[in-house]
């Protein structure tokens, strides 16, 4: 059992550290993992594909506590995902769906309680935190905490997303494609950019740029000692199709 | 019970892993919680007034272990502060001043006891990090440790700080004002930038740069759907006033 | 005991929250320290020597998971090393072998097991954080696992490193050079500059590049109220020598 945090609040910033202040408190013992705190910013759906890649490693009784929220402070609800045994905390606004479109059984839930002090700009804090501490050490949710949705509504679904999704510090691009379908003769096409499939970095010379099946079996978007990114002129966003 | 790490030592830097491997060794299964380790550099007043609106969320029996030491390796001398039935641990250069300052109840001990191996330049790990775990782990600093000092020399006292004194990774800057006394009919003005309050982001319409209550309670300068270090060219250090 | 993080993952990145999750669920109940995560990336050399500056604070039972690999997915194996009671993971290209060099008593061992599901970029989620686990939960490896290699292929030997191995946040550079045999009349050099000694920052003139003996033991460039590394344009790989 651990509670795991998937945001957008930076991983140097102030934020982080008042959710845990939380968790501590409520779910004292509770080991807490941080597996990202900087998701695309501001950005739902490339968030929403790049945490349905990356929570395989995680043990099955694991609550994701997830919050990319540009609503904040709005109408938007909250919201409990049940997925293929994982349990997912978020906001209402389709940061969830993606994984809740993929999970072969699922269900999920919407969040009546609110706290008695509740920010308007920091429900990661005051709303989400608490209800994934108390169902870290409850059974479940108390009784008038909730709504059954049933369904959950997917604003986005479940397919893959053609687009660059994120960036890593390497300058690594990854994709919204998941390679597990694609075949290694298959050309992926960026602008102007024609890439073929390398297994692995080594395997490509130096300074070249390839797509491979990257470790959250995703496409990824790579140049052996260097920054795609940079070399490429990727951001979040930019389209990728298959030639 | 939990010991809480605020300091300038950088998110990704070498300095708080060694911290931590000294709190492992002497408070081993005490939580250690990262609440911000980059705090306003070498800013001892800025940082003293983002700690105490920040300590609000932890449970009363948190350790603050606090580092903002431009003058590691002088004459200043350590201290533990009681405020309110918190802890604090750090330097005796105003750090610790307005928390001090603006708690009800509180008390100052002066650390007189040093380690066998003391560093020039890493107090927090040498001198600090041994108190707090020690703190953590017994009733008390054993005999001979310490001094009581009394009522804390406020350097920088409790009052409202009107300069800006964070921004955060979306570009929103904390000033050193507490909302809640503020009319929310006030102007703020920066330089020649008049800003008027809004209750939440998406009240304020895109590009569209305000003041605001954020969620530690102090008057944020913010724009929707954008930077407003960028738009308003603002740093630490920057001076407000009410219009 | 404590299993610590030694990587050039990114401290902010989306892959040391992966290698958590296999410890967690491996190794459940262990305490996980995050020492470095911005190591000199695809920088064997440098990185060996600070990790072997790093490890002084950290309790002879601690076990480091330690990954720098620009070799990923090649022919490499596996290393566990055992270097005076501390016990390494990590890939065979060098990294641990400042470390095994410096030893007074040590072993070394090969790692032959892989699991069944190995990704070609992240050994470190895959291969080495189910090792580390293993030592850490289990009394050693399972038979099987491993080949005994003897005595270390130190690929950088012990001898002190006269570069710029590493730059924090503050702009101070860290040199591979150990302080404790340095005569403090001694003249650094870099490139056309020249820099005596001081004790700490607070002895030096404002402004002014001095050398000291930092809080790892290290030869470090620094200015007092400034950032080393802009002043005098430093960088990792830069050469050092004595006058």
């Amino acid at each position: 059992m651990a509670i795991v945090l998937f945001t957008d609040y930076g991983s140097g910033d102030l934020y982080v550290g008042q959710v845990k202040a939380v968790l501590q408190r409520l779910a004292p013992g509770v080991p807490v993992i941080d597996l990202l705190h900087d998701a695309p910013a501001f950005n739902v759906r490339a968030s929403a594909h790049l945490l349905a890649a990356m929570v395989g490693p995680f043990a099955e009784d694991s609550i994701f506590l997830t919050v990319v929220d540009p609503g904040v402070g709005g109408a938007r609800n909250a919201l409990v995902v049940y997925a293929d045994e994982r349990c997912y905390v978020g906001p209402d606004n389709g940061l969830l769906s993606v994984v809740g479109a993929r999970a072969i059984k699922g269900d999920c839930w919407r969040i009546v309680w609110r706290p008695e002090q509740l920010s308007a700009s920091f429900h990661g804090r005051d709303l989400f935190a608490p209800i994934a501490a108390t169902l870290a050490v409850q059974s479940g949710l108390p009784k008038g905490w909730y709504e059954h949705a049933g369904k959950l509504d997917v604003e986005f679904g479940g397919d893959d997303l053609p687009e660059i999704i994120y960036v890593d510090h390497y300058g690594n691009a990854h994709t919204g494609i998941r390679a597990s379908g694609i075949p290694r003769d298959a050309v992926l096409a960026i602008g102007e950019r024609r890439l073929s499939y390398a297994r692995v970095f080594v395997e490509a010379a130096a300074g070249e740029a390839f797509w491979y099946e990257n470790s959250q079996g995703l496409v990824e978007v790579a140049v052996n000692c260097g920054s795609a990114a940079r070399l490429l002129q990727l951001k979040i966003g930019d389209g990728v199709v298959w030639m």
